[in-house]
């Protein structure tokens, strides 16, 4: 199925040469031509080139692909994104998707290295084929590139009797698509998908290079049902990192689960080996919302009202009921008139674990905008990602938020997708192979 | 008309106290209650409290406001994007623009300082009134923030007998719509404005906050009619810079007019006191095109057609008559059966000053991704700026193209707008001041 080749062996991430080049079908899909198992080159590393170009001895992060864990998780979170869903082709079999997450898993260990995709890269190769990479991130460093894979519920479907892929007896019971909220207005258009692909990046042009590399192989297999670029992270998953902030202007995050926290990661964000679908584990749940941000309404609300719907203060972030930053919130002190100094519909305190059976998540979302509208509005909001081990978690909690948070006035939930998130690959193999063992 | 504060006397580049506060009306915009006048505090300076948060002492570049050219246009170019276009309302008065002009200038010199707007910025002020900035830039440096100013020739017209803000007298000879070149397919909602506001900085969350904050000035005055994101720089305007690439992989702006360069600057970029209206001398005439690239088709051909199409190798630049990137194209050197080695129609070619009598541009470009279209295509491309003496410069090449680029095949322009750059505001006065003179 796959075409060996010795293009990725010197680099210690990639998979070993049984398996390690791009499918003649992928080649097919980046040439349009039939240059497949031609290749012995070994495409450029543009890590190399970029560092000894800038002549600054810069190191540029880079994080690599295999691993017990994805990266892209628990990875303290870059600044750009670029997120990608994709359905596979009416005619595609299980065979094409294997081969397909087999082909991605070479072209991601690659890009994540900082090297262009194929034997022969951007530059290289034979000059009456198309290139194998598009280029574009060619003198560029791997800049923390992530690249994380996701399977939607409707990878498991019986469409009319038919078990799309065989996959229809393996799908885990907690991936089905999440409950319609009060509130929502979704557009099917930018919801749900067969796959998924997250590339995050320090540089916006590496993680486009990464979703326009990955959607060139898919070609014949898959295509690109939606897409969306975030500029800003929401969120630390690291404690190394500081707290960014929303387009409502406030840190956003505060409480969000750490790295550093290694027995909450395993209790809220991985799938443990007895939660069900065992090839599930040590992977998790990736749940993606577009959430439009009312800027207008927002920018005209007085200060005193925009830290109650929040229950923080805006400057610092800490929580209405004092201290700073990092602060618990004390949700039973009362002010003047034994009125609770974060208020019963402040976003903070619906979303807090104490008013949640302790639920945690981890929050991994961007800021976007995209343009503005016919009225001269942002289209603006924040793209929500969120990792947990169960579905549950993000349900729960948005239900809650949902029927009582004070900040539904000013957004409002127009896209959805759930996605389940297999363990990282082992070298040698590909992401998602447990799926099909 | 304005209201006097000490809002921004500390700062060198500030205007002075005499016009140096955001007017009533514009505070109204911001605020939505009647604060106006109530200042006295002074807004809180991001930079020093994001590097004192960072601990780095990292230093984050920032450019001055003020002086005799608007920067934004020779400054080295920054890495992130935000454009915005503005038309102004229907009831807006001649003496509505000035103030408005005047409240820009006064955001602008602040945000550029890396200072919150306003007499309270985002979270001094008082409880009972939105704040004045909006808040999501705070703790971020002022990342090279550069705010470029510019008129469309709508804001000259006479509508019905009516001499919209009596300017139809002053309006540069030149400044009309741009013709309409073969292949154009414009989006009138995505073209031209009475204003545009060209917000660059290395960091996208600071541009974002730029842009928003100066519509919100507006508010009443003027709306965003269309605005666009860009994420990846595609020239150098400056030696200092290597010379990024485009979504089709090429280096690109390789023959830019650089900073280092003040004969071409002057020669090709800043209106000359001689050349008509004399309030725009030191000024520009900014030229936008919005090329949605066909990234699907063009993947999908040979590097060597690539190559041909361009008429610069992939990998260096370097011009296909031989040499390094730098080198100048030998256009006369033929190769096999006396073909010349650039082709008649490359796009190199076309677009060279030799072959368009002398004339050049500089060009401040990004790349911009906006998700995808029903056919899981890339809605993909470059986010064209030129700057230039006169818009006949980019006429003229723009005709050469149009009608013969080997490019034209893989590109379509969908959006276009023309403005006039007055010349830097001076401190104590404001951006187009000479205008009204």
């Amino acid at each position: 199925m796959t075409t060996p080749t010795e293009s990725l062996s010197d680099q210690p991430d990639a998979p070993d040469t049984k398996s390690g080049g791009i499918s003649r079908r992928g080649l097919l899909g980046l040439a349009g031509a039939g240059i497949a198992g031609l290749g012995v080159g070994i495409a450029g590393d543009r890590t190399v080139a970029a560092l000894a170009a800038s002549g600054t001895g810069a190191v540029s992060t880079s994080y690599p692909f295999f691993g017990e864990h994805q990266s892209g998780i628990v990875t303290p979170a870059q600044d750009r994104l670029h997120f990608a869903a994709f359905d596979m082709s009416g005619s595609a079999t299980r065979d094409d998707l294997i081969e397909l997450l087999k082909d991605w898993t070479v072209a991601a260990a690659a890009m994540t290295a900082g090297k262009d995709i194929g034997d022969f890269g951007a530059v290289s190769g034979p000059y009456d084929a198309p290139p194998e990479d598009t280029g574009e991130a060619l003198g560029l460093p791997a800049s923390g590139l992530t690249i994380t894979f996701g399977f939607g519920p409707t990878l498991f479907q019986t469409t009319e009797g038919a078990d799309r892929f065989g996959l229809a007896a393996r799908r885990p019971a907690e991936l089905v698509n999440l409950p319609h909220f009060p509130g929502d207005r979704l557009n099917p258009a930018t919801s749900d998908g067969d796959l998924c692909i997250q590339a995050c990046a320090d540089d916006p042009q590496v993680a486009v290079h990464a979703i326009r590399n990955l959607s060139r192989i898919a070609f014949g297999r898959a295509s690109l049902r939606w897409s969306q670029l975030g500029f800003g992270r929401t969120s630390s998953t690291s404690t190394s990192q500081t707290t960014p902030r929303n387009l409502f202007g406030f840190k956003d995050g505060t409480a969000n689960i750490k790295a550093e926290e290694p027995t909450a990661v395993n209790d809220q964000v991985w799938v443990q080996s007895g939660d069900g679908a065992g090839w599930l584990a040590g992977g998790s749940y990736l749940v993606a919302r577009r959430i439009r941000m009312g800027i207008e309404p927002w920018d005209r609300t007085i200060l005193s009202e925009q830290e109650a719907v929040i229950g923080r203060n805006k400057g610092e972030g800490a929580p209405l009921s004092g201290g700073t930053e990092f602060t618990e919130p004390d949700f039973a002190l009362s002010g003047r008139e034994n009125i609770p100094l974060i208020a019963e519909n402040a976003h903070v305190r619906l979303a807090h674990p104490t008013q949640n059976a302790g639920i945690r998540m981890l929050r991994r979302g961007y800021n976007f905008v995209d343009g503005n509208d016919e009225l001269g509005r942002l289209n603006a909001g924040l793209f929500f990602i969120s990792f947990q081990r169960s579905p549950h978690q993000f349900t729960e909690v948005q239900l809650n938020l949902a029927r009582h948070d004070a900040l539904n006035e000013y957004i409002t939930h127009v896209g959805s997708a759930l996605f389940a998130v297999p363990p990282g690959a082992t070298r040698g193999s590909y992401v998602g192979a447990t799926l099909f063992a």
